[in-house]
């Protein structure tokens, strides 16, 4: 068994594009900007986008958040998207979500120009991804890409297993993997609560993405021998073996199914510490004008 | 067996818009009204267009046809987009494919106002419908959706195999089946040329959508006894049986696979007819604000 060890990837990567900024401003170049809009003061918001600002600084990009109070209207909010879309300097922007009940968030995506969309969410750059054109990829499934590819797990011709259906994970995974392209061409099977022979249906596949959010649901007699299983799920629970009195689960049972799989990723450690990267090689990517031309 | 008889269906589908129409024109409101943009004098494109504007007449939709010369500029075409996504008489309008090659596709599809885009082939409404908001479904997928519908066939937690990964048909269809619905929550297998084992894969399904585009593909061996069979594949072979010296085979060996299927769609007959009628829907529905809000 040979765990995935996305925490070293998700360092390398950072590392990678610290050296590209330091070259960039070593030619006078623009360096990349990432903006962040947050609205109230949501526990777990305020620690993401944390994250998001210490991911920019460690890696040589500019970062700005804009802070917001809860009551802020949906027209304001509108235009301060519409000037984010408007500011040269600002490559990429995300709004933190979730919203206040009053926003509609559905709105304040598809109001983000899809050139500046690094998280991947505007319908339009899920709908060039599905037909194959250029699209930012929101986080965790380019995350989950990026880790194949850097892990050299084969995809062409094998049997992928997604459980879950989500909109951010599930479906664009199973897209994603389907592809006509170096990381694609499986054969996907996207599975989810209506699917009535799960542990059959898995316990075929070559490579199993967890990704339904049910602590420990992929038990070892689900999964082939020698699989690929990538855990996407991370669960909060209590324990009174940790200090803080919690543990974080995956959707896997790890201690048994890793000793089948040929490849796992640990939760935490795994596809989690990916996420933020993603963003980074989104922001850089925009910064280079890579998917769109610069406007 | 039962055969699944698009041409009945569509027919149906027809009066029923038909009597629509009626309704509308009665009350003083808004006749729908489609325009077509031709470049060129490509046979198939011709016919097809024809085939539009004779179903808009049928059902007592207005219709325009926008004919161009095959040297006309992209330029000169974008602004022939936009002056119809202001003409407020237009509910919704179609860009003949394909175009010349000087032109881009993808742009003159991006150029659509997606509330106008009832061909469903802007990025956005394919966004749209994969996140599982209201969108534009192109006429194919649309039409194998409503094939289910009216032949009331269980999908729910039932095992499809799509065969062919096309941007128009087997990766909607693939997203469509497999999506909280009525018609959906499908535990859905994409297949394409590389998938290895498709024979042991297909003879497991209890739906098989057929979409690779190859005579005769889908045999007997492959398909599971009481089997629904939907055939996507149109292709023209020469025939000596025939008067014109042609026939029409679909992707699916009908004779062989009917005697194992439940149901299954005749070539020509079944999916070919839904799609006219897909358009109308579509049409139909900008004409009343159902997707998107009237402008």
């Amino acid at each position: 068994m040979e765990l995935i060890d996305g925490k070293k990837v998700a360092n390398q990567i950072k590392q990678e594009i610290t050296a590209e900024v330091e070259q960039i401003k070593k030619e006078g170049g623009k360096i990349p900007h990432l903006a962040a809009i947050i609205v109230g003061h949501d526990g777990a918001s305020e620690t993401y986008v944390g994250h998001k600002e210490k991911a920019c600084n460690q890696v040589g990009f500019n970062s700005t958040v804009l802070r917001f109070e809860d009551d802020i209207a949906e027209d304001t909010l509108l235009r301060k998207v519409d000037e984010l879309n408007k500011d040269t300097e600002i490559d990429g922007f995300i709004v933190q979500l979730p919203l206040p009940d009053h926003i509609s968030e559905q709105k304040i995506i598809e109001a983000i120009d899809p050139k500046k969309d690094v998280d991947g969410f505007h319908p339009i750059n899920l709908g060039r991804m599905v037909i194959g054109l250029p699209a930012y990829i929101s986080a965790t499934p380019a995350g989950i890409i990026e880790l194949i590819k850097r892990y050299n797990i084969e995809t062409s011709g094998r049997d992928v297993v997604v459980i879950g259906r989500s909109n951010i994970v599930g479906k664009p995974i199973s897209i994603l993997l389907g592809q006509k392209s170096d990381t694609g061409n499986a054969t996907v099977t996207l599975t989810h609560s209506r699917t009535k022979n799960l542990k059959e249906v898995a316990s075929k596949a070559d490579i199993i993405i967890a990704a339904l959010g049910q602590a420990e649901f992929l038990t070892a007699d689900m999964v082939k021998e020698g699989a690929t299983v990538i855990d996407v799920g991370i669960t909060r629970v209590k324990s009174d073996k940790t200090k803080s009195g919690w543990k974080l689960l995956g959707d896997v049972k790890f201690d048994e199914v890793a000793e089948k799989a040929a490849y796992i990723t640990p939760v935490p450690g795994g596809v989690g510490p990916m996420t933020i990267v993603s963003l980074l090689q989104n922001t850089l990517k925009a910064s280079k004008g890579e998917i769109y031309p610069r406007l």
